[in-house]
């Protein structure tokens, strides 16, 4: 076997075997494939497409390209959640407490990774002394006993994931089905999840811009997971505008809390109830998805959501008193009301045009170099289908810099359009895939 | 601008600007552009090819990607010849002195190259004392009093095409007609010729199997010589089978004098004298095609294309006298003669199949540090058409070792099929491309 063979025949359209894809991984990761064939066959792919079966040998090559975690100590079912990425995504630490307090076990390993803001990981750092950076043996046992436990991602996983996921992103082949859906799930697979619920977002704001793609993409993920014995579940939804108010680490730790309390924005409450369902539904804590929300609801409402973020936080040596005081967090020294100059109905929220404008601000890294500042961020008033005056506050910018203030208000303006006409405001949740 | 772009652009289906095409090739040769991208890039043209535009500015970004001779002191009009390669394609040799004799100036720069034999070099050097290093000076002098002379490339011709080959031959990006055809070119150009003969052969002993492909390409390769102002024809021929008798470098000699006497095989004169034609036309020595082909035969009646091999071998340091006895050039210790075990007409004689027999007896190259042993070869007595019984003498294998000469044998009886019905002896020359 040898990789212009390998190359060749995908070129020519022909379906890899599980031996071919195995080989390709494993030289590759261990350096015996150099990166230029490597990237000539990623093309190829992107051409000629994986197959099913293709995909999934391909994500077991790569899950098995590093340490796969054992979780087997903690007791019960455990889910694992997945975002494949949007603009103002703080479900992680609303589900997180809502999940646990119903009674199925949250054990989340995170990632800092790149984006618009930091990840679950940065954001749970703004909260003064909680520590991600806890021992195997904590995160079992807090697991274990409160349900919940969040550390920071060790081990090496999917590592062939890591190295081709740089290349693809040289090399213009990224935007490959079977590419993105192995990336995502060999990562997922490989830190020990019995069972698996994605957050496949879709819109101007995702990476998915259309919908049949997302719902293209979750078939895939979905097929992945099942066929290698992981029960996955894939909710589709709307990333056309930020979701919730808050774009910015501390910003949305608040807007957690909020939420939390009942009080948070609709439509981050909404996608909860749905994320956290398929959660308790797949770890067999309830029997059906109409209990499992009626369950989650019921927890929010009698505020053992909330009394469970505090409990995590002072397992993790955070101060539980930035729940009830947010003031806690970290802020920003200039605070900046933004007005609109046009009224109207809100028609449309550029999602990445926000994004890139709390990334200004320096709320998210550009590269893994990058240090993010937890105090910055925008807050959204006004949403898609809202009716605004010209002179209303539509949003506010948090920011510690008058230089990168300017610049984040001249884009976050750009990133709205209006309509004379009553605008009806955009579906929340396409659908759900289960195989 | 950035390769990024430039790959993705390629990928989806856009065709790359003068700029974009110079980007790539002075930034791939300066080493600014890692192998990863250009590999991926080598694999989108591959799916999404390059139109005639494309093809020539990367020919031209390759040809002033090193040195550009200039053959200004030599006088006429100077038509280099090339073929796509085949198995026993000794016209160099035979075209040269052809050509010369009629008065058109042949400034030949050649390169040793792999292949089932060596280039036209190394057959030359089968010549006792004959020299291929001789100096600017006195190659540019010989033309000019003489009409011909060879060299051995000299200077940095094409350097992103030698750097582009070496990465296309490693990631299954070989074929693709752009790219076969502005590397090709590219050499060719940079050589300093004011014309170009292409000898583009097509069947299963060429690159080019089917005749389509071949007419493809040459029409490319003339498109992109026209388009930088020199006039380029190409002539499409039969390579289903080899050309002429011998394949070897001392046998491809000694069967060139042969042809310049005028007792060499049909089909090898037969394409000397189409190619022959076309390289005075584009000289502008003669008129037209049929004034060239009188010519030419009459050089050869009248014995002064021979004349003219003795002059040249002369003013080049060989020994003349291997024209009169060719038994001066190299022998092999082991003359074989090879029986057939069938009897019928000679159907098919896979070309390539006589070629591998040929460098299994250590005729040409496999690698650049291969050493090539110029004694050895194959002579065919018999072509396709031609009716044979069992027992009959249809060819003999030359060999300086007993082991390699038992494998060449099983090889080459390999390459024959046989017919009990008469066999039409199949067409040489498909046609010509002159734009």
């Amino acid at each position: 076997m040898n990789m212009y063979d390998i190359i060749l025949k995908k070129r020519n359209g022909h379906a890899l075997s599980k031996e071919e894809i195995d080989f390709f991984i494993k030289g590759y990761t261990e350096g015996r494939i150099p990166d230029y064939q490597a990237s000539a066959l990623l093309m190829a792919i992107y051409f000629q497409k994986m197959n099913r079966e293709e995909t999934v040998y391909l994500t077991e090559a790569m899950m098995n390209s590093g340490d796969v975690l054992d979780l087997s100590e903690i007791d019960g079912v455990k889910v694992d959640k997945h975002s494949t990425g949007g603009v103002g995504d703080t479900t992680t630490l609303v589900l997180g407490p809502m999940v646990a307090a119903v009674g199925a076990p949250v054990a989340k390993m995170s990632g800092r990774g790149l984006g618009h803001t930091g990840g679950t990981i940065d954001k749970l750092e703004t909260i003064p002394g909680f520590s991600v950076e806890i021992s195997n043996e904590d995160f079992i046992k807090n697991v274990n006993e409160i349900k919940l436990a969040v550390c920071a991602q060790t081990g090496d996983l999917a590592p062939a994931d890591k190295m081709l996921y740089a290349l693809r992103d040289v090399t213009a082949t990224v935007d490959n089905m079977s590419l993105i859906a192995s990336s995502i799930m060999s990562k997922k697979l490989a830190s020990g999840a019995d069972a698996i619920v994605l957050d496949v977002k879709t819109g101007s704001g995702a990476f998915m811009r259309e919908k049949e793609d997302a719902f293209e993409l979750a078939r895939i993920m979905v097929n992945i997971g099942n066929s290698m014995g992981r029960q996955t579940v894939a909710v589709i939804s709307n990333m056309d505008q930020p979701l919730g108010r808050a774009v910015g680490n501390a910003l949305e730790v608040k807007e957690a809390i909020e939420t939390l309390q009942g009080k948070g924005p609709e439509d981050l409450y909404e996608l909860c109830l749905k994320l956290g369902a398929q959660m308790l539904v797949l770890s067999k804590v309830v029997e059906d998805e109409e209990e499992a929300i009626a369950r989650l609801k019921e927890v929010v409402e009698k505020g053992l959501a909330l009394e469970k973020f505090k409990e995590f936080i002072q397992r993790q040596g955070g101060d539980p008193a930035v729940v009830d005081n947010p003031d806690l967090l970290p802020k920003a020294k200039y605070v900046i009301d933004v007005k609109t100059e046009e009224g109207g109905y809100i028609k449309h929220i550029e999602a990445v045009e926000v994004g890139m404008s709390a990334l200004e601000l320096g709320a998210g890294r550009e590269n893994k170099d990058s240090v993010i500042d937890l105090a910055v961020g925008i807050e959204l008033f006004k949403k898609v289908g809202d009716r605004v005056e010209a002179g209303d506050t539509i949003a506010r910018i948090h920011s510690n810099d008058e230089a990168k203030t300017e610049k984040a208000l001249e884009r976050l303006l750009k990133a709205y359009t209006y309509s004379e006409k009553e605008v009806e405001p955009s579906e929340l949740i396409y659908g759900i895939v289960t195989e």
